[in-house]
């Protein structure tokens, strides 16, 4: 699993902010970051986006905008995706994932508070509550930092979720929820098809391998 | 891999509402179609979407946004992927892709061509072209349809692309690079990860069921 931490706060709090400000500060330690933002507006795109947008509203499952510096997809969706099938869908080759929002999901959060929002958002005592970050001092049993000096949690979040940590991944899901592999299993799988693969021609000394299974069982379609 | 075929004509020629004609035709026959055009401009974010482009700028390889009824994801890249690799990597689960632009790369083309734009843009000799969309006459020993009339296209389609296509999928890739699997070895690993799979606690009956497999080879990467 690529680790995720979400920064959570009153609105007006400052949580945007805080991501940009925490984001170069992870990146020059040489990991890929991605964003993830809950919003619950939608989103409206302009100019060559507006196309794109456009083919999704008019049929088209997904559409991707591609340029030679990056690329957009919008794609449809009956039910929202929870932060991990996101993650595994489409950041699965980021070494660490940053969310705002995901107030109620379960993951590891950070809170950002500023004195003109009023109270805190959390506990201290809340489930997985890492870290507050606030402009004037408040009362916690939780590591606190200022918004003035992040270095020290960029710190504690590559400590806690970054160092020693294994890059090698085996996920597997059956119609789109994951099944939890362990440890034996990862292993036997990576070992297997890691020996089925390199007689293979085309197969070359290799910094990166991505093997992908995509199975549909058309009998259990065909009759559900 | 999964069909695409691109829509190519003169600027003007309509080929974005031809692509917003043919989806509806296409996924009334039960397929999910995705879409990826060519922008050489770039693309601007409104809204919502200002932030997570933001993100992108600010040094996050990928910014997500999740809404209730659909998703965006933006990406900086050092250099444009080839439509296969877009694919492979944002579109794995579509049945068939309907690209607009992508003139210069080999792939099945349709042209589209109106009187006002001037000559056709390709020779029926091109390798690749399928067929022609006139609003006028033209000569060619192509297949040709109507803009007003494209329910055959869509069945052209759907005979050389869709019908009778295995919807199993095993795709294995080296750096970004595709490696070929011919169906004998294709088989071999389909018919190994299932009898893997199938004494797995979590392994319920499915419809669909999806094997990733990503190994970073840090030695080869530490001593490049």
């Amino acid at each position: 699993m690529i680790p995720i931490v979400s920064v959570v706060g009153r609105p007006g709090s400052g949580k945007t902010t805080l991501l940009e400000a925490l984001l170069p500060l992870l990146r020059s330690k040489g990991y890929r970051i991605g964003v993830v933002k809950h919003g619950v507006h939608g989103f409206d795109v302009d100019k060559d986006g507006k196309d794109s947008w456009r083919h999704a509203q008019a049929g088209a499952e997904v559409a991707l905008i591609s340029t030679p510096k990056g690329l957009a997809v919008f794609r449809r969706l009956d039910q929202e995706m929870s932060p991990e099938e996101l993650i595994e869908t489409y950041l699965p080759d980021m070494d660490f994932v940053l969310a705002e929002g995901f107030k109620r999901e379960r993951m590891p959060k950070i809170e950002i508070h500023r004195q003109e929002v009023g109270e805190r958002l959390l506990k201290d005592e809340e489930e997985g509550l890492l870290a507050v970050v606030s402009d004037v001092p408040v009362s916690t049993k939780l590591p606190l930092f200022s918004p003035h000096g992040l270095q020290p949690l960029a710190d504690l979040i590559e400590e806690r979720f970054l160092r020693g940590r294994s890059k090698e991944e085996v996920q597997l899901s059956t119609d789109g929820r994951r099944v939890a592999l362990n440890p034996f299993v990862q292993d036997l799988f990576r070992s297997l098809l890691l020996a089925m693969v390199s007689p293979l021609k085309g197969i070359v000394p290799f910094t990166r391998l991505t093997l992908r299974l995509d199975i549909r069982n058309e009998k259990k379609a065909a009759n559900p």
